[in-house]
């Protein structure tokens, strides 16, 4: 079996394991008064080119609905593309730790959010229409999920409109690597630099194995924020297996090194597969996921060739690309994805 | 430096690390549906002689809060000792997962709650008076906070008159293991056979790491439970890594040998102070807590000799043994104490 | 001024005032214990011709919020139009009462739900996917917010398709007289026996005071739903005054003489600017409301011709009959508007 | 019968009802801003001798738990008496609005907090114990749940602890009339002047139908308490109909003369009982309530002679005088206890 089903499906980079392991020596206080987490603060301080708060979480869910409780009101609206996560795939979890807090879904290409629509969506709430609750935030997710990178432009064009209305600025970046790598900028400039507040920033779908993080570039949240984490159950009483992990990381450009390597293998694959007839990119391959337009029975063929992938629906397969992917696993999706829209099979369509 | 601070100072017990390093293989299906998770459920439900649902989860915190939540309503008055957890140390994490949900704090002796006290107040809030809220849980803390272990007709006691009138019965076993180990019975017969509808299931504080779980014996509990968790990002994608962990913790019996070194050594500290004049102990020392009234002085001379605990007032110090305290430790602890009582710093007091 | 601007900036009945004094007398039980509230319940029961149970509220977003609260659970999903108050006019109440329920708007026509829509966007959900959250309900605007009315067919094939994934439905009936008043059928009709739950029933926008009412037929929610109101301070502790509005209300058919004159009057008006160039109606006039695409000149001349109303958009106006607006008051509406779409003012455009 | 039951069980000043009938006048702009709500602002700035913010709401529990939700965090404690309303008979609204708020009931003398508990109980948390919550805010019940009055000092004694650690005050002031009746101090005395920072005013029990009120002194918590309140479904879209209450309300003098007539009431009755063997005063009555100690066979007598009244146990009975009690009814009272205790009925208990 060949397994594109997820990032998550994944192994952790042996480094972050046997960082964890390191750790296991002495006592240390809990709930982050560790050296390791203060570490961890100077570390990614110095890694974002400014002094930043960083709180391990437990999940990506729990950064993207924690940073924007932190962010506030209850009574909030938060803007975010149709597509994003929050969205679509946390159970409202923003919605139940914001404690009310309403998304509002806003059109654009391939899971980002319109700097245009955005705009609009802005202007329909007039300051002082309480019934229509309060913008609060906008929510950027970075990469998109549909794979796709925002520019740094867009990331600021999103951030100006929002602070002209007091909006604050967050970014999900469960795939932050992946989008890092792809621009080619530095961490610093596609995050505060380009006018965001708070980071979720996600290890675990880039070989992490039980931690992301909340990165707090806005000072103003970070009291709130570090209550709410507590009542959350997210402050790990030994708060140090979490932070080395976390340090193990950003080590030695690893987690740079480990984006690049399934951006790669999702380029190479996107590539190699742009003349076959039958397939369609149903948005461009800017991270480590492809999404497919693709006859049913060519997904038929492609499982029972030992592939693993998930379909969206009846013509629309999605293929992630994990750290640990090899080039013949590429190789092998390709020579499928040729030899079954060419095959019979196919015709049968 | 010698601490006594915390259960959660401490290390992970290295088989429990390794097993997490060993799940680093292959690739599985993300949020629990790996098969390291499906045979942790076959494994607990072996171990607790009952089909059980296990949920790891990333602390006790969130464990406690969530148990409560699944049991609900939100306008649930849950029972507890008034110096239970979840009513002094975890910010209101029950009220807040809750929905609203209300402590109602009961008294009794060294952290439990008396059956009659509980019989007492639930008989306060008759059918029907809604502006009282509706009594829907009581929350048994086994180990209790001051130490303390409540035995079987006690536990027995308290969920009999919860289920008379239809209450749930929450487990608070952050420090489970100690308890069993103190009362020598079996899991179910200190959790589901004395009533008990969920647990929260501690390990971290007995040499675990990165994760505790609840246990749900009530299958009505379930289906609630797995959402509000995904809600509360509380599952991890590459819940391997926790279900492997959990599963370390009870092979070959792990937890309670633990469990048994920490008490045992919590118990000749105690047995070795009882004579020693100015020192008195707060609550009989039953796991793995000492809580001792202590002159000042005597404390100021402990620290300048080394020690680290807590002072949870000017005459109240408490300490904890570890798993991996040494006999050399407690010894020291004893002798210090011995000589600082008999010093002149005393009589300064 | 001649006043179109809302329903609710009219005067109440004067029948409904006289009731509210007339209860001014002896002493009753708080709390909705007391006798006019139990007349009520036979009086509505007697008129939904079957047993229900009503409770007072001060709003129509109460109403609404506890409605959707009653039926929970505070993961779930709420279908409802685009257009709906719920989504678009209360603050997001709906998902701060059901702790972090979350709307999900569907396509239709004039402010409905397509029951095709809805069909599609129940089955994108499916059963176990937790991080999608949970289908719970769908909510039926009736009238809808752009003035239209449901068919009886409409309502039993959404309510169909609801309960066949175990979905609750909810009516929002702010206008559920004006709908009645329209379809010429019986409350039963458009409501339990069109397969609706619960019902939010409006009073204030067509002649009432100071309450709207939820009216149960589903039995199963009034348990659940009695403390939340009492936790949301929606009940009156002299209820009486409260109950006494709504029997006066539907006394004598009061309710339907009032909802048949306001939408009368907004037939009248559609009827004769319906040839009048340079307007079109946005969509049916079905209720009390006209939303009508106009020049902004034209808007500007009938402010200065003393008419109030709500510019919505550049080019659209809402106008809203009330139950006391007079024929005068209709016929120099439509004389106005004659006049400015003849008038130069409209060639400036 | 004759009716002690509660204050909520009487009628409501003729006054009162007659300025909402005179109100049905005209049409008004809806959810407060009419002309009536504007006038309110003003004779409530001018009745307090500051200028405030009058928000009127349905009932009491609104007003309290909105209060306090304004005052917030979510993760905010409040203390309380251990009798207060919001503490025992709100189904713990505070908690729920307050987004997982928690009391905490401190000790006093007949139902007010005494102020060195209070100062002992805000000791006892540390600044940056996140693990307890975060201190927000103080509750006052003026008068107390147990019918006794704060003298101005002890409100002082109050708000000054409290704002030393950064707490705002809440005053629960749903028998304000009566408390300020009783001191004979002026409103802002016994507000604003002593250090509170918002108001439940409460009418209702004191001749009110169908509103109390927020008064609001302390700016900054206005507009957050607005958007709550929208909501909350407690803001009326007619709301001339509540504004209009509360200003006849407070019109010459009818709350103070209202209130004066309940505690004249209560004090006669109490003092005519003073030497009435077998009754005990539980507590001093300082305003219109009377809580007595009393045989249970003398308050069986009690009800065959034609009262109501509430046994809060076997031998606690509750007596409230209402604003239309009469001298004839509170002759009766006295004369039945006396009657009663001097009977062979008291010689069987």
């Amino acid at each position: 079996m060949i397994d594109y089903r997820s990032d998550n499906t994944g192994r952790a980079a042996p480094e972050i394991l046997e960082a964890l392991v390191t750790a296991n020596t002495g006592t240390a206080l809990g709930y982050g008064a560790d050296e390791w987490t203060a570490r961890l603060q100077d570390r990614f301080s110095e890694l974002f080119e400014t002094k930043v708060r960083v709180f391990p979480v437990a999940t990506g869910t729990a950064a993207n609905a924690l940073s924007l409780a932190a962010i506030g009101p209850s009574w909030g609206l938060v803007y975010c593309s149709e597509a994003a996560h929050i969205n679509t795939a946390e159970a409202n979890a923003a919605g139940f730790f914001g404690g009310g807090l309403k998304l509002v879904p806003v059109a654009g290409p391939y899971g980002r959010i319109d700097p245009d629509a955005f705009a609009t969506a802005l202007a329909a709430v007039l300051p002082g229409q309480l019934h229509r609750g309060v913008p609060a935030a906008v929510n950027i997710t970075q990469a998109s999920d549909l794979g796709t990178v925002y520019r740094l432009d867009e990331i600021r064009a999103l951030s100006e409109t929002a602070k002209s209305r007091g909006l604050k600025v967050h970014m999900d970046g469960a795939r932050f690597a992946n989008a890092l790598a792809r621009l080619g900028c530095s961490p610093a400039e596609m995050s505060w630099r380009s006018g965001v507040d708070i980071l979720s920033f996600g290890a675990t779908k880039n070989g992490g194995a039980l931690c992301d993080a909340i990165v707090v570039f806005n000072p103003d949240l970070v009291d709130g924020l570090a209550v709410q984490l507590r009542r959350a159950g997210q402050v790990w009483s030994k708060m140090r297996f979490a932070s080395a992990q976390l340090m193990a990381y950003v080590e030695e450009g690893l987690w740079l090194h480990l984006a690049q390597t399934s951006n790669a293998a999702a380029a190479r694959i996107a590539a190699a597969i742009a003349d076959v007839p039958g397939l369609r990119l149903v948005a461009p391959v800017e991270a480590n996921e492809i999404f497919l337009e693709i006859p049913s029975g060519v997904m038929d063929g492609l499982e029972h060739d030992g592939f693993q992938f998930y379909r969206r629906s009846a013509t629309l397969a999605r293929f992630v690309c994990r750290f640990d992917v090899t080039e013949a696993e590429t190789d092998a999706l390709v020579t499928s994805l040729r030899r079954l829209c060419a095959a019979p099979a196919r015709a049968a369509e």
